[in-house]
């Protein structure tokens, strides 16, 4: 009791400056606030026992930016580059061979299971200690094309005030993204406070073995689990074991998840990050083939789902951004 | 820093009394208390950041008895009576007809997989939500065998004290089971204070669809994740992401697992419950068809690891144990 004790004391200290101070008081902050209160203050007929606050973020385009592309694609065009003076054979063979010559729209529509496919092959018969090593690299090291950023630093601010906001009222904050455990582990914990067995996505499948002597787990070219569209509320359940109270998303990857959030009994919180800024980040929805935002828009319209306008409800964007004048 | 400091105090608070009373104060005990102060002392060469101080538990002969039979098997018998009038053809097809017939020899020698595959196909085409109702319904209803007990109470006493234990002082606390995560989820974080996010197991795959409008996982008759032997630094670098610094199992099952947490850098506790008490447990190792114990026995005397004697280690079993005379 003594810890939970000083979380809620931590809590109430905290209410003294808004801990949301990058979002315009709107419509959707005042919704997650409502929320929240529902949900933690005692007696509230919708409180939420502290084990049973499970919010499930999506990555890609809701907490960081996924524009001009995935910046795990990025990381894969990256690595097939460095890789390619040992596989002379790639010059010959797709897909490796249209993004060695720059051509990236072919292996975009095939979205993330084709970026997966690539970095299974290219990789295969690493350890997992070798590739976390190279994605600490990269991921230190290469620069976002527009902004020149690392792209540790093209996170949405609102996001990580909202990220630790939760934390403060007893939530666990898991990630539940499309993209690799792999790729998001090694920083989502410095970047984002999430631990590694709180980021759920999509993964590869390994082999335990000895070498040296030593136990090393090596990397398969075989898909593991898709955590992207249906794939979303399997993997919830799977990893996570209980149905998340709070969803935030962008895309129609992530309309089962909130579809599968929203059906649990009591409050919920669905969110969807709604890209409309083109000015300071971008501004793409339906007709965009990253990140389309189309089904679950329309389903969010006709439940009341909070749809979060970037260019409306947030004050600055990235944590680089100067305040926008309110 | 409020919640960290209140976690230590209330540690501090619990050495006034002996956390863990159904121990002898025997080597094993010793290694399990100098372990934790090596790891979590202010200052220590092999302090162990809370954030990374994973303690892995197998469940199965480690947190609760599995004989005469693995208790998810006791539990796949029972369903299968169950079912058995829906399915008239089980009378002449294996391994049902066997089993049908209480001839359960031929599917334990098939170990865990064996029982997967019964209760996958008997409940193909279930929802998750309908499956956790069973297993709720049994868990509360059936009784063991032998000691006519609910299978809850069949647990360890010296592990649920070693569990609070370790939580006291900030380790997070998985199960990482050959069991199935269906099975164990519903009543571990009753009986053993692990949330289900903290539970790893083996897994069969789920379809997700809309039943009338709502949005359902459906039970597939297909395995997504076998978590033994080579399978469970697999399922811990996948589910988990992070090595443990603690593991504790008692059988050959556990042996990667083992050997595994041990290659981590620094400090760590391998622990093995070795069941050597034929008057209030059981007596096996080497040669027994459950819960095996050869390999990793020997490994574990030859590099140290912690073999806990249940006879000459524990003061009591089972929570319903009279306190053995010290």
């Amino acid at each position: 009791m003594g810890i939970l004790f000083a979380g809620f004391a931590a809590a109430a200290a905290a209410q003294t400056v808004d801990p949301l101070p990058s979002w315009h008081d709107s419509a959707a902050k005042k919704a997650v606030y409502a929320f929240v209160a529902r949900v933690t203050a005692d007696g509230s007929p919708d409180f939420v026992p502290p084990a049973e606050r499970i919010a499930a973020f999506d990555n890609d385009g809701t907490l960081w930016s996924e524009q001009p592309v995935y910046f795990q694609l990025a990381f894969a065009l990256d690595r097939i580059k460095a890789l390619a003076p040992q596989h002379p054979e790639w010059k010959e063979k797709e897909p490796f061979a249209s993004l060695l010559k720059g051509n990236v729209k072919g292996v975009l529509a095939g979205g993330e299971p084709a970026v997966f496919e690539i970095m299974m092959a290219a990789h295969a018969g690493m350890t997992t200690e070798e590739f976390a090593a190279i994605v600490k690299d990269w991921i230190a090291t290469a620069r976002h094309p527009k902004t020149g950023r690392p792209y540790t630093e093209m996170v949405y601010q609102p996001m990580l005030e909202l990220l630790a906001y939760l934390r403060v009222h007893g939530f666990k904050t898991f990630i539940v993204s499309g993209g690799g455990i792999e790729f998001i582990r090694p920083w989502a914990e410095k970047v984002y406070g999430i631990p590694p067995e709180q980021v759920v996505g999509s993964s590869i499948k390994t082999r335990y073995e000895l070498r040296d002597g030593r136990p090393v787990l090596v990397r398969l070219p075989e898909m593991d689990f898709y955590d992207d569209n249906v794939g979303k509320p399997s993997g919830i359940h799977s990893r996570i074991g209980r149905r998340p109270v709070m969803a935030f998303g962008n895309s129609d990857g992530d309309h089962q998840m909130f579809q599968w959030a929203a059906a649990g009994g009591g409050a919920r919180l669905i969110g969807i990050v709604h890209h409309t800024d083109a000015e300071r980040e971008w501004a793409y929805d339906r007709a965009s083939a990253i990140g389309r935002l189309d089904k679950a828009l329309d389903e969010a319209n006709a439940r009341g789902w909070t749809v979060v306008s970037m260019k409306d409800d947030w004050k600055r964007i990235f944590p680089f951004d100067p305040p926008k004048a309110p």
